[in-house]
């Protein structure tokens, strides 16, 4: 009689509440993810963990939720360094004052490596895995999020003005390509899969026809996501349509730039009209309530885009705006705004939080087929969210993770099958340093 | 020559960045918080410590934010036991087939104890030294907080329904009556000045003419406070115009109710001529932003009342509604709701917030002489939240505390002198005694 060879895995996460697939399965009270290299092998109760499994680490989740990783659709991460810089302020005053000339003098290579890898420290700590990223020197971001073992569509920014590392307009489409080549090099090299390269048109009102036009274009011929904020504010629409004689998204969907591949970010402003062209052209969303709220842009109308059958995920937004990159305590911001402003408590319920910023903000970014869930063939991406802790005692279900849990409650992070955090330290590059680094770019500010 | 006596303090907290009256000063660079017994001593820059200045205990507080206590304005801390218990559901549905039959269920002395020392320790850890709590059983929270260390306001609740430990309504006014007698008793023997007992009727709609008056009498006989829940929902102020043919607010003035030592919880639903007779009664204000939120009770008019010259707290309201007693994440919420509501991203700026939740909180409590500032002479109440972390880098001024920092940021809570928290750490009672009692409490509800 042979011996049956014992099962081996890399790491196995055990004891753990697993909520798989949050908002759409019930949890397992107390089961187990085994996972191998990069991938997810199983997940299941403890008692059906196969006798003789054997993992060359192992976490035991006694005492926490073991959850897939929290995706963070939209972030300029690099704006770390503007946190808090200036708030409270009229929108334009805060823009036109602070925020363009402070990136008019302060964004660099190295201030975009830097504040992106403090950004992924943020993240990692909170419990983001995948992050969709949209700034300037992108391929700076995509090193950092690389070497923080983070998960990232990084978008190279195009916009009609002198730009950081673009100074000449007429060539961001260009620098986009080139970006675009630049990332997939690197993907290469190092991220491998963990990286997409993507492009980010700043707004309908920085952005003329052909520099839309033109972005779509190269997307489409790269495969690349295309990430635009649109129908932010008021004064955009009606910026719009003084100029288009129509809302931003009819201007964009005239331009053949909505499709499944279009992000729309913030998308607060929507007409019926306009949310009915969106779900005809599959183009998804990413809705930011935090920073929608912070600089009064208005509140986005999920109830009516949920019901059209848009994709939509969440996004935190930069520093400059929220100012943190807390996906926990964005989700209890996104189920309480939309209960007072439609004056209904069943909006929104914490159950949809929490699948909008997992398996919702995969399907966003084309990675539903990679993560947003833990089941098996999937890639390794979750958390273990500790519930020992005041403030989530009782616990009698998972909607406490959006009502109660904040970022720090997560005590370890995986990504791609590596422990990129475990006890709230940073495992996958040295945080001090990059403290330290920001801190002395804080400095010239000040 | 004599050789002149050092200076000698029990606590002196160094090295810190002072921020002494948030939102009306600005803070100290490097200071220093001087403190012997229960009372503030000395606060000034380091540079102004007196040579041979000498402690029993130092508190390095470099890389920290040194600021006065959180005044959480309202609270039902027992509730930590509904803690998510129900969220998400049509309000009566909620409060009818959960909450209610909770509460007469499961509602004890021995629960209100505990649960209220678990909702002590998530207070001090998230940087809140005093509270105002409203409950059944109150003499229990009064206990609790008592052997937490916490400053609190401690009122009785009064309602015109079989209550726990009430069973018979007639008896309501009598039984707070007993209520502030012991609680009274219960400071001379411990909790000192610490504590001051008053009195809660739940609301209009759930206290008739009598119990309302009868309170009101009370409280005045014994120089105590009144807590109500006031103008919470569009529901309430329909039925009570319904009823009495005027708002909930005219309503109370007609009984006589107002004046300034009643303090209107939510004052969500108020016309101008609401806000105005609340102003010319002096009547201070708590609003709990979050549970507006969640229960979808509406947006209190905070720029007119602030307007109006209101004496105006925040509050997070129980867990069953919030979920949790953060305080940091509810100056957060109060800042960035009152934006998007009046598209204003001027309006409750971060200075105003903190405002609000230190001397603001106190002067609604009638505390002002004693804490929310941090001043020689007042108690010493007060917390160092810690800077070194991404999410609150860089630090260009004290707004971070509102936008960014949580509760878990506070390393160290100090009240009426005593350091109650230290590096996270309950050092006042047996926290893990207190979770195992809770769980206990939780189990017969599952």
């Amino acid at each position: 009689m042979d011996t049956p060879m014992p099962l081996t895995y890399d790491l196995l996460l055990t004891n753990g509440l697993i909520l798989a697939a949050p908002g759409l399965q019930a949890p397992i009270a107390e089961g187990f993810v085994a996972i191998r290299g990069d991938t997810i092998q199983a997940v299941g109760a403890m008692s059906d963990l196969p006798q003789g499994a054997r993992a060359r680490q192992t976490i035991d989740a006694r005492g926490g939720v073991v959850m897939p990783g929290l995706v963070n659709g939209h972030c300029h991460a690099a704006m770390t360094l503007f946190r808090g810089l200036a708030d409270d302020l009229p929108l334009m005053e805060w823009l036109e004052r602070h925020i363009f000339p402070a990136e008019a003098r302060f964004v660099s290579p190295e201030m975009v490596y830097w504040c992106s890898k403090l950004a992924a420290a943020e993240m990692i700590l909170s419990g983001t895995t995948t992050v969709a990223d949209s700034y300037f020197y992108e391929i700076e971001a995509a090193r950092a999020f690389d070497e923080a073992g983070m998960r990232a569509v990084v978008a190279q920014g195009v916009i009609d003005f002198p730009a950081p590392g673009v100074p000449e307009p007429r060539e961001n489409i260009a620098a986009a390509a080139r970006f675009v080549e630049g990332c997939r090099r690197l993907s290469q090299a190092g991220g491998g899969e963990r990286l997409s390269p993507a492009l980010f048109c700043h707004s309908p009102y920085t952005c003329g026809d052909k520099t839309l036009q033109g972005a779509k274009a190269l997307a489409r011929r790269q495969g690349c996501q295309l990430f635009i904020h649109l129908a932010e504010s008021r004064a955009e629409c009606e910026q719009i349509e003084a100029q288009q004689g129509v809302s931003p998204v009819a201007y964009l969907e005239r331009l053949g730039v909505l499709d499944r591949d279009t992000v729309a970010v913030h998308a607060v402003q929507l007409s019926p009209e306009d949310i009915a062209l969106l779900a005809a052209r599959e183009t998804a969303v990413v809705t930011c309530p935090e920073s929608n709220m912070k600089l009064a842009s208005g509140i986005a109308p999920l109830p009516a885009m949920l019901s059209a059958g848009l994709r939509l995920g969440l996004g935190t937004d930069g520093c400059a705006s929220n100012n943190d990159l807390d996906l926990f305590g964005e989700m209890a911001s996104l189920a309480r705004l939309h209960k007072v402003a439609a004056l209904d408590p069943t909006l929104i319920p914490a159950s949809q939080a929490l699948r909008l910023t997992t398996s919702g903000g995969a399907e966003v970014l084309g990675l539903a087929n990679r993560v947003g869930r833990l089941a098996a063939g999937l890639k390794a991406d979750c958390l273990i969210v500790d519930l020992n802790a005041p403030h989530l005692t009782p616990f009698y279900n998972p909607d406490l993770l959006v009502y109660a849990a904040k970022g720090s409650d997560v005590r370890t992070t995986i990504i791609n099958g590596v422990v990129v955090m475990d006890q709230r330290q940073i495992l996958s590059f040295d945080l001090p340093e990059t403290m330290s680094q920001v801190r002395k770019l804080a400095a010239a500010i000040r």
